[in-house]
């Protein structure tokens, strides 16, 4: 295993303690349970916006705490749900009177611990489950749908309209809006190895690709060999939209994910690709994010995440946001 | 060669493509000859800042181009120097009346071609060529020591300098101190590949790394097996202050930059163990930036850069920047 460790059971409080003090204007790491919550003033009575899930992902979630997007973030050990303890302790220091919505993605683990921590919760709460990824209805660690890159687009969305005083109600019924017109579709060139096993997670010949996996290396729909970047973007389009159906003529965003060992000239050319795929299907590119925003360890492989967009939507996309991993 | 492509000659232009499309409300990439210039209005008598170099270092230079960073980038083939005509095509494109200044990484062909485009204009210009790494005096592509990602923090602060309206000598001069005032080294845990060359640039064996490396591949002070990510990060922290030699109780920027194939998670543990070690060298972080920012494809490592702040180098350092690769 070729990574930057000390011990590997330290590997998440150290890798949160540099996080914590390189963004020290933007967050605060609070420890025994961890969380982590955003450093600015929130206006009482705004809708308190907390995600987690297994580490392993970052910047997602914690990279995503501050002005315009969460409000905290409970990260879990590497690919393991954080626990209902770190929730409650979460949401009793972010909650300012406006209620708390749970951003969850679609996993067991994590649903089944997001819901104990709503049961033992007496303030207005309310869960919202993240199913974007269109490449399997169910997989190792998830019934339905998983949860993948798609977060980061409801995250923003449903930040901007919580820091504009929308009311809890109102903010649980964007984050479904946008998860229902959000989809994604990942690919890995490699897998990915967990610090604790020491190994790749799955074995993936030299010249293979698997199509359709999940951000723990779960399996997709298919190993194949390794295709033309064109090829593969092709692939990743179809099946997205196909399953999205939007309008012809919708306006939509499109995100290219990294997976962690894919760097930024190979995320722009799949950009480039994708993005005249979607030309194609009179689909009208009006906002793009590109970069390594929800990561699979050391993965190489990128995800392809759209969303289609109204005026409310890319309003809030353009809001302001100040958080480790994005700003604007 | 595990990578998102399609011909391996379309590398760069694909990926130019991409990268112009999606940040088209902040650059515009032209062709033939191959240069990238800010999309926002500049105001007239403003100093033109114009850096370049090989691609595969991607985002720079191209994503630090915008208001208060660059005023152009010239993207060279991988690896290689970009051509006096690119050179010359940006500065005629983004020159505003208040002379170009050439920021050039310390590399024989980029000191060249950059020397040959000044020998050509005929209005006011300077070249500051910048050497930030320590941990080599000579390498395969440079006489004196490289140009690494201490190349950011000095387009980042001298590109506020000509947003704040300090004329050539000014930014020059300016240009000459951070760079003075800068250090970096650093590691791979994995070899890059270049994608014309469809294999890895060298072999590092399964506990390997190489100490010093550069950022194309090029051999580092030595190879030893695979160490505590503490170890290593005082080893890169005590070679670098140990060089620049500053005053104690000094403020600094800490970079902690990846190579591509190194995911967020690795490099905030990385930074925790950098900024432990400055810690008992007395001198104090003030400015902090993690992330992929100057990388060699998709090779698995980091570096660490030190830069002694002092209040005009802060100021400029938070000045507001909006590119595509930075922003705040």
């Amino acid at each position: 295993m070729k990574k930057f460790v000390n011990a590997t059971d330290d590997v998440l409080q150290e890798a949160l303690s540099g996080f914590g003090r390189a963004h020290a204007d933007l967050v605060r790491v609070h420890d025994d349970p961890v969380f982590v919550t955003r450093a600015s003033p929130r206006r009482s009575g705004k809708v308190a916006l907390i995600s987690g899930g297994g580490s392993g992902h970052e910047p997602m979630h914690a990279g995503f705490v501050g002005e315009g997007m969460l409000d905290a973030a409970c990260p879990g050990a590497v690919f393991t749900s954080p626990t209902p303890d770190q929730m409650l302790a979460a949401a009793e220091a972010v909650d300012c009177g406006g209620g708390v919505l749970f951003l969850v993605k679609n996993y067991e683990g994590d649903v089944m611990n997001f819901e104990m921590a709503t049961e033992m919760m007496t303030g207005p709460n309310a869960s919202v489950v993240l199913n974007d990824d269109v490449a399997v209805e169910a997989s190792t660690f998830s019934t339905g749908r998983r949860g993948v890159a798609g977060t980061i687009v409801v995250e923003k969305i449903v930040g901007a309209a919580a820091e504009a005083g929308e009311e809890l109600e109102s903010c649980r019924a964007l984050a479904e809006t946008v998860n229902a017109q959000t989809r994604s579709f990942g690919v890995a060139l490699t897998s990915c190895t967990v610090p604790a096993a020491g190994k790749p997670t799955f074995e993936l010949g030299e010249g293979e690709m698997e199509v359709g996996v999940g951000i723990h290396g779960e399996p997709g729909r298919r190993r194949v060999d390794l295709m033309p970047a064109r090829a593969i973007a092709q692939e990743m389009v179809d099946a997205i939209t196909g399953d999205l159906n939007a309008a012809p003529g919708s306006e939509v965003l499109l995100l290219v994910n990294g997976f962690g060992g894919t760097p930024s000239m190979e995320l722009y050319l799949m950009y480039d690709a994708a993005a005249r795929r979607l030309d194609g299907k009179n689909l009208t590119i009006a906002r793009s994010l590109v970069g390594s925003y929800c990561t699979s360890l050391d993965m190489a492989g990128c995800s392809l995440t759209v969303t289609v967009l109204d005026d409310r939507l890319r309003a809030f996309w353009d809001a302001p946001v100040h958080t480790p991993a994005l700003r604007w």
